[in-house]
């Protein structure tokens, strides 16, 4: 039997298990998605998506804008398009990273299918089986999960509630190089962290981007949620600060709508134009449509009004939230305090497991992310990502309150039969967009 | 100094060079971009571009329908979705693949970012570092493009104007497998080739499909153009005799429209889990805007009359090139005769070369795709890939007719000084959208 072809036996499920890649090892469904299915009805309150709420778009401006689109410009809005992104709009994008002091020139962004894509192609660009990935510690499940697709070893770094701890990064660029690994970039999201729900203190970025500096990494910044602060104006970027030591990452999927799937990249000239010729062979153009759509958006209405009416709609939602916590939560329950973005990260009492836990909790009608998800190394056990950016302030209130009854059950269970011994976890898992 | 510190110098251009992975030393830019943006010059008659001509459809229809989508269903519309894509769009795409003999159901299908993102996602589930993959000769750019992105050996297999030659793929195999090779799984384009305008015929369908299921050998079938036959009915489609042994890949751009990046994988269900996972880590899912616009005009619009159309159009500008080329080539010179689709392939008298004659052409104002273009291993400099979807007929002619006096001076300049030494070529290069 020749080199290729495999043993199939009739008792086998899948009859190609010997002929995938290597990376697809990396590549597992989530075992709790078949619990989110359950978690998407309607008596469930579901703190688990990351989906923004976008109930406030003006329909109509959007509507003309489109049908405007195909009327006046169907032909090149409907046809392939520059593999970089349209030059209109990577203007228009400019515009948008003004507000967090970015001064960039439209050929240094490249146009992609969100910025998961962005992440996708950096990687793709970068990273070899076995290169290091720094990530914070946790960090977002979707780049988790593209760097497991491309083999590389990922090295979670400690947070605090000021976001990263330099001292911690600088130990271990110096441990993983002592090691004599390669290390490709430092991952991380300087604003309203996915999942941890906290910020890099403006002193942090100065340390971060020094640290950074001296020993030569790359800082791949990805900020979906930079614009959607509750106080005071936007975070100055950390690409603000250095033009050639860091890739920046946005997105008009919080600050207008994830279904055109439209983000993008800057990047160093070199850098950007292989990702350019990376989405060439990706996709050949990210989508003309979307695209055009985004910018006769950006032209037609006052888009930044609408990220404001956002925000309070959602400082709203985050007030609810943590009073909920605040009033409902058992004592050694810990929680960050958001000043932007969707998400706020709980810690259990010591001894309780999330994962274990979460069964019980959609049983009683709500759901959460739990904390593995978000390590490559199987951490965060006691740990789950809450989200407040979809549901009502009332079912917010009702949410936490039976998740704070489930809590407590846990606890009267480990007082009478001792604490539980958490299974092992496959860390990282499929995220699925229910999860983004 | 340690591991990833790149040793920079000022000279370097690029400050990046030493970081990048292995995968991107098969990412280079075509030395022939910079004709092509000559080439878009109105004066230019350009037989180069692949892009379809899509100036006959219903713009009101189309206008309507995005219209529509945002204001009555713009929650779902701008949201994000499956990542395996919309579940009634999928239904639409089983009744589309009907009409070649496939009975598919929608969960067999995997909505991807065109087509193009069909073949990396695949080559990404399948294709280790050195697997090889058995293509067409000549064959399509962008398919080239992945199998080299993921550092892929590419093993051409002759064709004649049946389509591949069965006796050829069949001794590919062996050798490959003899030399302890894993083939991942064969390429290929029955209809309508693109670039080399030919289909595989019937009783050759059979044989292929023999040769590839004793071999236990996957196929990857693409089939951008199946529907734009100028004879009679649909061809079935490989998929239609095998549903475990094909993999298919389908498209809207050629059918529909380019712009909204829509195409489609099937694949046994085992893959398709796969294909699943690897697009949500790709994208976490293809664009919902673009899958409920299509799924839209597919019901508000005789879309297959339409299609329809497409074919007289098309027709018509085939005819226009066949009879130019007969009137006007030296002899000597040979070409297909695509009973479909957009492509003439075209192979010039001995000694001639299209790369080299290239920028003598574009001076003469008239554009094609070098053969080399569609080869992994520099064969194809004695050809060209000429286009007739876009421009019309009376352009045609007079492209086809510069064109012919370009190659009759260089048999002129070759019978004057000798034949002309082809210079080494790259082969495969980076394709961009315009070549698609």
């Amino acid at each position: 039997m020749s080199a290729d072809v495999p043993d199939v036996r009739q008792t086998r499920l899948d009859n190609y298990v010997d002929r995938y890649a290597a990376r697809t090892k990396g590549m597992t469904a989530s075992e709790i998605r078949a619990l989110f299915s359950v978690a998407s009805r309607p008596e469930v309150v579901s703190l688990a998506g990351g989906m923004p709420n976008i109930a406030g778009l003006p329909l109509d401006v959007v509507g003309s804008a489109v049908r405007d689109l195909v009327i006046d410009h169907g032909a090149v809005a409907m046809q392939y398009g520059s593999g970089q992104g349209d030059p209109g709009l990577r203007d228009q994008i400019c515009d948008v990273m003004r507000l967090e002091g970015i001064e960039a020139h439209p050929d240094d962004i490249c146009v992609t299918v969100g910025s998961q894509q962005a992440v996708d192609l950096v990687t793709r660009v970068f990273c070899d089986p076995g290169d290091v990935v720094i990530v914070e510690a946790p960090s977002y499940v979707g780049a988790l999960g593209v760097f497991r697709a491309y083999q590389c070893e990922v090295v979670h770094v400690e947070m605090d509630d000021n976001g990263v701890v330099p001292e911690a990064l600088e130990q271990a660029i110096a441990t993983v190089r002592a090691a004599g690994k390669k290390i490709k970039f430092f991952y991380t999201i300087p604003n309203f962290h996915n999942p941890a729900g906290v910020s890099l203190s403006d002193e942090r970025r100065k340390r971060v981007l020094e640290i950074c500096q001296s020993a030569n990494l790359l800082i791949l910044e990805d900020n979906p949620y930079g614009l959607l602060g509750f106080d005071g104006e936007p975070q100055r970027a950390l690409r603000a600060e250095d033009r050639e030591g860091v890739i920046y990452l946005g997105s008009f999927s919080k600050t207008f709508a994830p279904g055109f799937r439209v983000g993008w990249v800057v990047a160093p000239h070199a850098v950007r134009e292989k990702l350019v010729l990376a989405q060439e062979s990706a996709t050949l153009c990210p989508p003309v449509f979307s695209q055009l759509a985004i910018s006769s958006y950006l032209t037609r209405h006052d888009w930044l009004g609408q990220v404001k009416q956002f925000r309070e709609m959602y400082r709203e939602r985050r007030d609810a939230m943590l009073a909920a916590l605040t009033e409902k939560m058992p004592a050694a329950t810990t929680w960050t305090k958001p000043g932007g973005g969707f998400y706020v990260w709980l810690t259990l009492p010591e001894g309780l497991d999330a994962k274990a836990m979460l069964p019980r909790a959609v049983t009683a009608r709500v759901a959460y992310v739990p904390g593995t998800a978000f390590f490559a190394d199987g951490f965060g056990s006691q740990c789950m990502r809450l989200s407040y950016c979809h549901p009502t302030p009332e079912r917010i209130t009702e949410g936490v309150s039976r998740l704070a009854a489930v809590i407590n059950e846990e606890l009267e269970l480990r007082h009478t039969f001792g604490p539980l011994r958490p299974g092992a976890s496959h860390g990282y898992e499929a995220p699925g967009p229910e999860l983004s």
